[in-house]
């Protein structure tokens, strides 16, 4: 394993200096243009060589001829050239001294036999010169953090604590809008296309070791190096958690990946075990594989899987109480004391039993402060999940009946709702407990926006959350099953 | 069975001409007065007649002393008074001839023996006068095609086809928000409360035979008259599908529900059972509700379950395959002279098996029209989905690659989008068959929000697109089995 983020051979890959870059043109209607044009747009800040068979400029940038011409040997090669002018390219890059490549290029063993042969041609030059190659077939690299997005859609939000290794290039590229969304971003994700030398476990190592990473996604068709990949994974889930999505178990899944990246998928059931024994949590689909990042990235462990709802509504509170149960979580009873202290805020209406259901909310501050505080002091609650119809649908009508103009509305409604917000975020940290809310609306109104950015996941409905939840409880005890091997 | 609207109990509270308003003051710090504006702000058409012990005008309209004192008798009386006031209001209501009425207030049978004897006092004034009561402890009815919306939370977007049932009164109202930013609208929904008189089965045979209506959907803590649900149901199951959501089953939701509105919850085994018989699709979360309610008010019934997928990305095809096999439905091959007509579209590197990966995605009007089109016309092909990263993200950087200003911009943009929008919409009504979409991008984004106005339902993840299709095609088997069994 390594200890230090420089000693894996993708370092350079995601952190480059400088790079060299084939197959931009100034026209834009090309994969290699869109490309350059999005690392350009984050503000790379290293010296960017195109090389270019005609032009004197590519986008702005002294175009070469040649990769000898360059003045200096970059730390990077990125290549986006037709796929069989791919080879001699890399064999140039070898000659000029160049260590580290990213082949977009695709063609190659996910065509069958006739590109198995050309990758091997192409593996062999990378061995020949010692070039690591992540790809070929691949989106490479984004690292929000070095300002590096070599990707052909550009970067949305801002630089996170999300780990993902792919072997789709889309689930980077195509989950910087979801994940800016769900209120996360990549700290640093890695597309393996057809892991021609560099490979998922190789990602592995580097995110476990990327002090920006909190938590670990990996999306799995077919994994290679079996043994490696549990040895890296269980160095990794005693100190960062792991989640992985693996599609290739269903007879549809294979199918579809093996023509993806012409990655061997195996039984369903293999996998699953081999994600048991490495400590990896099992996401089933894209959507829980975030949603699980979020609460593994942001929440304090919890001390246990009991869990107190809060709603002012009969039927989301029902609901939620139904999710929790079939994810496995407790609704503790309320301890007297705890019931004792809510009564001084509810209605004679509402319900002090878990779900706490007030029916109708009338005071934010009491519904997002006074209230979770009462129930996070109580012993039998590990974790506070809550419902959250979004105060500003209130306190707008409300300021408007009061005939307040448009202008001083929106004034005086961010002032409550950033009062709200301050209340409401000082909650986990008082406690050192997990909260978590959940809503119908939409994630991007205010408050929720701001929770979720103030570091209190907010999913948009129950089922998400409490999934989350549990994915979040199984961890921390995986990890202190870890810890207690590790003692013995 | 009712075969017209006009003979259930509930028309005149769905569709009252004139209503009476007992719990409005100008203070608007107060359920009845937020209410009274709700109703106000759709504009409703008719008369509406406060009842106040001391104002002259309440939010502008003519306040009563008594509804003694009313010009006419109104169809509709819409109670929110402190509970101990709720039976004499109702009384007075029975003298005046007041046949409908809506009970907001809570404090009845959900509170336990004490509250069982006040809902017992209420039902024996209801049935005294014979008024059909809706209620209590419920939020009433939303008809947004009669622009009526008595509710605490302001209708958003447009009137629709969902037609809800529900034993929680914020199905109702905080969904309004919900439907509008997936693509839907109510037709009209019943919160049914603590169902002293009128009941969900009622409500089930009032959506049986509502025109607006095209699918109902349920939300279900506890079924009292069961025979009578189950007959209602089979008799409308034929013409219209219905979605129901049962939490009471697990532990948890037990619990929670008891508490919400008193209903007595059973084994989840029985209630699934009763779905079953009566050819109800059963819905796990509020989510899969109003996802399968999508799918069945917009899509041509499916000739059988064979889907095909077109992606331009490898990994949301591989998940979309995967999803599809958990949701039970196909992935045929596609019929060799699908192939070669899809060859003239693809590149080299492109799959054209299914899914069929275009590996990436040049040409909006062949991804959008050209490729679906041959997809469709397969007679292997029973429907397809489609993956969907809005092509705007594209079309705004070539055109600002273009050198064109922000103004013209926005305006080509919308030409383009207007017209791939249009010629998507075509498919399905060219085929008949089923087009379904998915993103991972906000629903909000233009295409995406025009599309689904237009009729093609965009989910956002492959998951919820495969289990929503796979709701379709069951409820149209179902339909010819009960079609078939009526014949016999």
């Amino acid at each position: 394993m390594i200890s230090r983020l420089e000693e894996s051979p993708l370092f350079r890959i995601a952190c480059p200096r400088h790079i060299v870059f084939f197959g931009a043109s100034n026209n834009f209607n090309r994969m290699g243009s869109i490309m350059l044009s999005s690392i350009q747009s984050l503000g790379f800040e290293g010296p960017i060589y195109p090389v270019h068979p005609k032009e004197e400029t590519v986008r702005g940038l002294k175009a070469y001829r040649s990769v000898m011409d360059l003045p200096e040997v970059p730390d990077l090669s990125i290549i986006v050239l037709p796929t069989e002018l791919v080879c001699d390219a890399l064999e140039e890059c070898g000659q000029k001294g160049i260590k580290h490549a990213i082949v977009v290029s695709g063609g190659f063993r996910e065509l069958g036999p006739e590109g198995e042969v050309r990758q091997e041609r192409l593996a062999s030059i990378a061995k020949k010169y010692e070039i690591k190659v992540l790809g070929p077939n691949c989106l490479g690299v984004a690292n929000p953090h070095h300002k590096f997005n070599p990707t052909p859609i550009e970067l949305e939000g801002r630089p996170g604590f999300v780990g993902l290794a792919s072997q789709s290039g889309s689930f980077i590229t195509q989950m910087f809008n979801y994940l800016h969304l769900h209120g996360m971003g990549f700290s640093t994700a890695f597309s393996v296309g057809n892991e021609a030398i560099l490979d998922l476990v190789d990602c592995l190592e580097y995110l476990g070791a990327c002090p920006k990473t909190k938590v670990i996604t990996l999306y799995i068709e077919g994994i290679r190096r079996g043994k490696d990949f549990m040895r890296v994974a269980r160095d990794i889930v005693g100190r960062k958690p792991i989640v992985a999505l693996y599609v290739g178990g269903s007879d549809t899944g294979k199918k579809a990946s093996l023509s993806h990246t012409g990655a061997l998928s195996g039984p369903d059931e293999i996998y699953d075990a081999v994600f048991k024994q490495c400590g990896i949590i099992r996401a089933r689909t894209l959507v829980e594989l975030f949603d699980f990042a979020l609460a593994l990235g942001t929440l304090p462990p919890p001390k246990g899987n009991r869990v107190a709802i809060q709603t002012h509504s009969g039927g989301p509170g029902a609901t939620a109480a139904d999710a929790c149960g079939r994810a496995g979580l407790q609704l503790p009873d309320l301890m007297p004391r705890t019931v004792e202290r809510l009564r001084a805020y509810l209605p004679h209406t509402a319900s002090t039993s878990n779900p706490v259901d007030l029916t109708f909310s009338k005071n934010n501050r009491e519904y997002f402060s006074g209230i979770p505080d009462v129930l996070l002091s109580d012993d039998q609650v590990d974790m506070l999940l809550i419902y959250m119809l979004s105060p500003v649908v209130f306190i707008r009508r409300f300021l408007r009946e009061g005939g307040i103009g448009e202008s001083e509305l929106e004034r005086l409604e961010d002032t409550a709702v950033k009062e709200l917000t301050r209340m409401m975020l000082d909650l986990p940290k008082k406690y050192r407990k997990p909260v978590v809310g959940y809503t119908f609306r939409s994630l991007q109104e205010k408050m929720t926006r701001d929770l979720l950015e103030g570091g209190i996941p907010i999913y948009p409905d129950a089922e998400r959350a409490a999934k989350a939840l549990a994915a979040h409880v199984r961890y921390h005890q995986i990890k202190s099953e870890f810890h207690t091997r590790h003692v013995e």
